[in-house]
């Protein structure tokens, strides 16, 4: 059965692509927590399909509606110690758009199909569909303010796309850096707009682009996680695996160290005398599975959107028969971009479930 | 705090590296399971130390002693529906050859000091030694003859070490080659044989080596895992890093996602009347975090054994003052070959998991 | 923070008295279980308020609209796998029935404010309200079908209100009776009407009543439950203390056991040869915290409804002062017939979650 | 399968009543604490059996060995933050006191083997003996130390044994009274004689008693609890409910309830200007689920123990026939003295989970 999120922090996400509406619901929060709702409507909106070029044209504002667990004061919103219970509803869904008795090659589809029986409602990936990851921003989005009261910040960016590399990541010092521009997530401009172009040629070929995504937790504090199955790396990970497109998570030089020595990715220890450092943040700020102090370094691969728009093969699961299959509906060439705030909402979900186990 | 493994199956792992004894307990598998012994200890074998030259020379037999949950009758063990609860004693333990005011460069040593204060016991890693894979291992063995009761069978080997790469297993079929030799977990003879000569190089020059492991899981059904929070890959990510060496992890095609194009990197679905199949197997068996039959194929990188003989930098935790740190004890110059069957013991016990929840 | 109910079953519940709605997500059902709307409606109606002379004025229809898990076909509904996600609206809130500077003595105000602060929302309970058994109910109802299927079946009875006492069931054999009247849960109609009487005569005097509930579960397979912390006792108690109301509960021969000699509690074993049967039932159906194949009967006390019309001593939270209070807003006089149904609703929550184990 | 203790805390229990060893590990307890072990042996001494007229013969230390989770100094242990892993070694087991094969009215034995089979260990009650709760006083011996550094406080005493009553705790004022002798838990001294007087008979007719138990717990802070699921009534009765011979929990005015109107049980809130207070405690400190600042006070019955001397009526498994069964072994005839620091173990156990969920 589904399995909701977190330890201490309680996640739940219910609902499907095209359904009229989506929900979540979000325990473990400390009472009194000031929710600022500008903050977060510009975070989530970095999500949000229908913004720009490179985006699904599904347009959908995303607006939640709290229906329980914050209460409005002046303007911001405080948490009460209830669940925090919030919906969004599906204002421009086409379910016509889909024929469910093809599964759409690299979509849960025929997963879904597999293992639910002819019911399942697979219009636009249904419940398996990547606009679940809306709530996911929202949960996370409220996280990261409370982290913010902590001194703790998190900040992803679109490593790689279509063979294009931004400006890695500092494992070692406490900076996350502004984007380069206002809309698309990298820290470097020409890698952003030489990334845009690739997109927008695999998008013209009716292709898609997969790329990397990197992100980096500052200020958490050491001692988060534990030895064995509550690991940082499972915590986060756990978090990051929702996100539907995800392949691969490695932390610090993560598949590097698989050609490096000892006494190459040790990192050195040292002391100002009041506080402890590490010299190099190979580790990725992770060892024995919790914290040290250094800055969490972890990098997420996503894989091309599965919908293209040339002919596949694929079957009919009311003929069983093999056929094939040519994608409409509305789509992401790459979904890099829209995913660099959804891994920051599930690492701030993830640093928030250990923190509150302290 | 330390949470146990699994939602229908549970684990839960105690004590430290240089303790009288470590212990386990493993619950939900269902009474009047046969466990064949020999085969049991064949399989923890293959991680336990001292047995070859390319592995640590602390000698233990790793001797499991059941004290709970099963019951012998004509040489064979029955599990009776209480958990599971076994004990390996530390015949060899040497405290003495640790100095844990010093904490050693890439191991658990700092961030355990920093989570648990003074007392913590950082003796050969304490609670934080890769030594407590003993029991994932005796856990994950168990696990291995349940699963072998539903024809579901796992197997790994050694990806790659020290630049030296194996033949990578097949996909898209169902079988899972045996290893060249007997003791070096590879397919290929040749690759077994330079693995090795990179290995003695490396601890001939004091260094260590890291490397990857390649896992098959043939025979899982249809419809394991859940979309969200306790996908395929989160439920076998958590159960991967408790390995305390692993700093990645990615399923079926994994990082080199990042580089494909969705034509390249979907994987074409067709019938011949009765089953479903793809004719590639980029996602590595799980679509939308469930599995759809075709076997599921992961990689992990282990990083190199941060204990090396040359001399590190590092401090004295009572003085706050750096210093330099030269390790004893004793060591694996590279830890991939044993980590082999761990990797193999961590997915039994998430398959398990995942096949109780049907 | 709010947990959910249950290990294998997971029953999440959300909103309050006075809110827009409430909701409920009930997860862990197996696919293409049928569920008859209409009998679920009967179920759920007899809990709904407003429907006679006993019960609370306020009208709700009760009517759930399921927004996923469910599909409908020829006028069945079907579990999809997915979780069961529903709404029930609150069509006839009148928040400014209440002050809730004021605690109510007898209700949950006091704790709620206590616990949560000053920005909690107390109008009618908030969501301390025994409304939130509307969403038990539904959960419960679709259980009570599962459990149908496997022959298991589930009925309660007013055993005692206002001193009257009903004829109570026979722990011994598989019968569940059937009401002597439509509306209310007794199985003697001279019980009934004097129990009616009772509440009126209470009622006419500003006052209220309490009573007990006796509950039976037969068809239970023997070996539910598990010794220590998941016994089946433990499991009914933390469901059937989900009921605002209840201050107590008992198994079997419950709190008469203190007055009895082991000769006189233990029940005999026998056999026909094929099964095995307990002569009497003291036990309740439980030993050891497990189910024996003998019918499972509990007791709950349900305390009188703490709204009642007499000036009541309280205090203001916001002037810290003693103050006299009386209640307007509209109440049962007595919450026994109405928690009939809860508690049938609550122990088939508790006897799914313990089967779905096995 | 078997579900550990404790959201916040964790307490699993393992072995059986002639297993060389049982074993409990305990989790969640902040590091540092300090634990006085002289103080512990003097609360676990008081459930030991052998000590005195009125318990069993068998004679048991109960010495627990700390294997984990304890570092001693200065003749003190503290916590270090990891579980807390003990063993307890059965040094007085008579395993050949049983006869498996009929199982004993009353007890354990034949829903055990219903529901594992016959494999199960059924000497002297295995996994299911109250030897068992030798852990549970361990483990909660421990908690009552970490809650009175919060100025919490837990005491119990034997309400009532065969008719005769001890003078009831007042649910008003935050006192615990001390005992009137050394080994018997009562407030009156006349009333443990004449307990004492009523078990000696019984036991010399070979027969048992049951009675009750009633607990408080002063200083626990408003808010614990929450409502619905995780009530506090909820936590306390699983806890309560692992020990092996309860039949019954109330809270506050508890069964009685069922016999009140709303204008008595309702408790009149005050306040002095700086705190609130009820006038009465009908509630037990519990509403709504959640703690309001009075104390706690419930109820527990206790049954008479089911090993008696006379002849009963039985089965054997193996023949499927109705036999008699006279049962030798060592018993208490009356378990409700050696049950009360049991119950304040319990208790203990939930009010450290609850307040570790704060």
């Amino acid at each position: 059965m589904p399995y909701p999120f977190g330890n201490n922090l309680r996640l739940d996400i219910c609902g499907g692509s095209h359904d009229p509406e989506i929900t979540m619901t979000l325990s473990g929060l400390p009472a009194g927590l000031a929710i600022d709702p500008a903050q977060l409507r510009a975070f989530t909106s970095r999500r949000a399909p229908g913004q720009n070029a490179w985006s699904c044209p599904r347009r959908e504002a995303d607006v939640p509606e709290f229906l329980g667990g914050l209460s409005e004061r002046d303007g911001m919103l405080y948490t009460d110690g209830t669940p925090i219970f919030a919906r969004i509803r599906n204002t421009n869904a086409r379910p016509s758009d889909y024929d469910s008795d093809i599964p759409r090659p690299g979509h849960a589809d025929l997963a879904a199909y597999l293992k639910y029986g002819k019911d399942v409602d697979l219009r636009g990936g249904g419940h398996f569909s990547g606009r679940l990851t809306a709530l996911t921003c929202l949960a996370g989005g409220i996280c990261l303010q409370y982290l913010a009261t902590k001194d703790i910040h998190i900040g992803a960016h679109a490593l790689s796309i279509g063979g294009v590399s931004d400006v890695p990541l500092d494992p070692v010092n406490n900076e996350i850096p502004v984007f380069s521009g206002e809309d698309f997530p990298t820290y470097d401009q020409a890698a952003s707009e030489r990334m845009q172009t690739e997109i927008a040629k695999a998008h013209a070929e009716g292709d898609s682009l997969g790329g990397m995504i990197e992100c980096k937790i500052t200020g958490a504090p050491a001692g988060l996680g534990e030895h064995m199955f509550c690991s940082v790396e499972s915590v986060i990970s756990q978090a990051v695996w929702s996100i539907p497109a995800v392949k691969g998570i490695s932390f610090g030089a993560g598949f590097d160290v698989a050609r490096m020595r000892g006494s190459q990715n040790n990192d050195a220890i040292f002391t100002d005398g009041t506080h402890i450092y590490t010299e190099t943040n190979n580790a990725g700020g992770v060892l024995g599975g919790m914290t040290f102090g250094m800055p969490i370094v972890f990098k997420v691969t996503i894989k091309p959107t599965p919908s293209i728009a040339g002919k596949q093969r694929s079957i009919s699961f009311s003929r069983m028969e093999n056929t094939a299959l040519q994608i409409s509906g509305r789509h992401d060439p790459c979904i890099v971009p829209r995913a660099v705030p959804v891994v920051e909402a599930t690492a701030a979900l993830a640093v928030t479930d250990l923190l509150l186990d302290l």
